[in-house]
């Protein structure tokens, strides 16, 4: 079992407000994030998949095609968008680094075989990041 | 002649968007850098000041202060905000890299004696930086 | 299962060096690092937690609370300390990366419902670092 | 169970190519990987082991002896080498990233006692990087 | 004046050694990176232009001009590449940093208006690189 | 006219703390830096050489000689120490970043020809550094 990550980065705005809070709320709860008009991130996504690599081609995971995976569903819909606004499968979601792992996470994962997919990592920033590896625990 | 960096990050939303120019061209200039919503970045901004350090404390300028000055006069004002809309002194301003490099420089300027402040650097992504000496050539 | 890291640093000195050995078992082990005086590090703690986000606020926890957390319960007591002399959580103990992350374990893990912690790492220098999960093994 | 990790770098040349596979097969999987004459990297190694710290040194295993095991068995095999020529134990390997993360394994795994190697990662470059942790999976 | 800088990267593999020298001195000289087969790096390119940004813009070069001259006049040329074999414009260099940003100033100068090129920077590995800022002293 | 820069690293103590004011103006001034029995960082230690490549062998200076002297007259003296006490020539000093740049250009500067030392750049945390051209500005 080896495990193989492929890093993918994207600049996107985003506004932590939730409708089904009061503004007082929203404010006391996500603070500085809250700001109307959005604030933004560098974000850095990495995908890793597990398994055993091919033992003609010695990969686990084509890299052009797992870096190909990884655009055409994440990157392409969010690299220099507002997250609140431009990506219709995440309409209704309050873009924290932790639903945003999981959000990523759904899309990408119908692109491999069962089990492959491993772990979504969200860093927002160089402080802070959430990773998701799906419902069934390691 | 010592050179003194500080180095402070706040994440901000922005659009590069000209008014003076038609849609077409704003596409045709700014790309992806032209949606509507805007997107965002983690900025590092990185503020360098020259002198002779004091004999006394061996310091060409306390730490403390630098990034006391650098708060109050930058970051607290751009920080988890849109560019384009929260920040008075960039009204009127495509906030481009050299353009924020230059304006930032405005703000830090005033706070140092004449001379003392020497480069504002700021790191936009891991791929691109801009930075700015004042008027006269170094 | 979401995991959400938050990252910390502190500037603080140590010294290897047992008293229950001797002079010259303790410069055997620990060499350069048993420099009576001490030295230092740049010290990186990583803190996370698991659980699932609030489905009302996307959060597992909100990261203004976990940062709390860590500075009153770690950062405030080793920043810019000498960790062999200044906090009196570590007396007695050797300040070595693995004791200092199961030290930290020790101060968190009370701040956090059973089962929320998952790891604290401690990174000593880009060439080393320590973690510690608790005592059951994930 | 404390994990302790140890960082060390590594400059190689290598080429992707299969002899079991034609000119054209090898160009279409391998891409530019495949140029004959080969390219590089400045590789990363991360080597970690897992088990308790002695209560008498506050180390689970001296780093000093980690860093000696990972050069001896590692490091100076490799390092400014051509890995498709220059190292007899990788004859007859395609060098990705997660084949030679497994070769480094089996070369470090039997310095140490069953069970204290936990995970062998290699970062190709800033952007992949694969890890191996043995046959069982933990 | 601002300063723009853009980063790029590149994958290559390298032999130091002089035809002008003695095997044995070759060795003395160069040491491991005379390994006959080769060695290689993650090379980064820095690449700095000056100017005044365009007031109706507020680019003093648009990034997506300066990436595509990049990356037509090196990188393309350079990247997966064997720097003493696949480049010809290298042949008869011995490829060290500071040849390389010599050399790399050399291609890309005439893409750029006279004096707007400022330096061309080269990081080898993470503890050493070179610049080159042209003829004509800042 | 090359400039060439290797980078070293090394862990020391230090306490900010000066003979010559009263224990109420040392903290007011150098505040937590001030803790008695000191804090430490990893420090970073840029050298950087400028001149013209030797037509012969590519080189401005061979890096193995540069980081022979930088490693000779900085690193081994100050690599694990106690900066304000284990090292004879910062004896009196206060081990401020601008103060050790200083100090270490006069350590390095007897090394080499007229000229060719450019700038010596101490970084002390993620945050803050400072960097010493020697009397003459560029």
């Amino acid at each position: 079992m080896v495990y193989l990550t492929r890093r993918a980065s994207f600049s996107a705005a985003h506004v932590l407000w939730s409708n089904a809070l009061s503004e007082e709320e929203n404010f006391a709860i996500y603070e500085k994030c809250a700001n109307p008009r959005g604030h933004g991130h560098n974000y850095i996504l990495e995908v890793t998949v597990r398994g055993t690599p091919d033992t003609k081609t010695g990969m686990l995971l084509n890299l052009t095609e797992l870096k190909r995976i990884i655009n055409e569903r994440v990157i392409n819909a969010v690299d220099h968008k507002h997250l609140n606004y431009d990506v219709p499968w995440l309409q209704g979601c309050i873009p924290t680094a932790e639903v945003l792992a999981m959000k990523f996470w759904q899309q990408l994962a119908p692109a491999f075989p069962p089990g492959m997919l491993y772990e979504v990592k969200l860093i927002e920033t160089e402080n802070n990041w959430a990773s998701y590896r799906g419902k069934e625990e390691k």
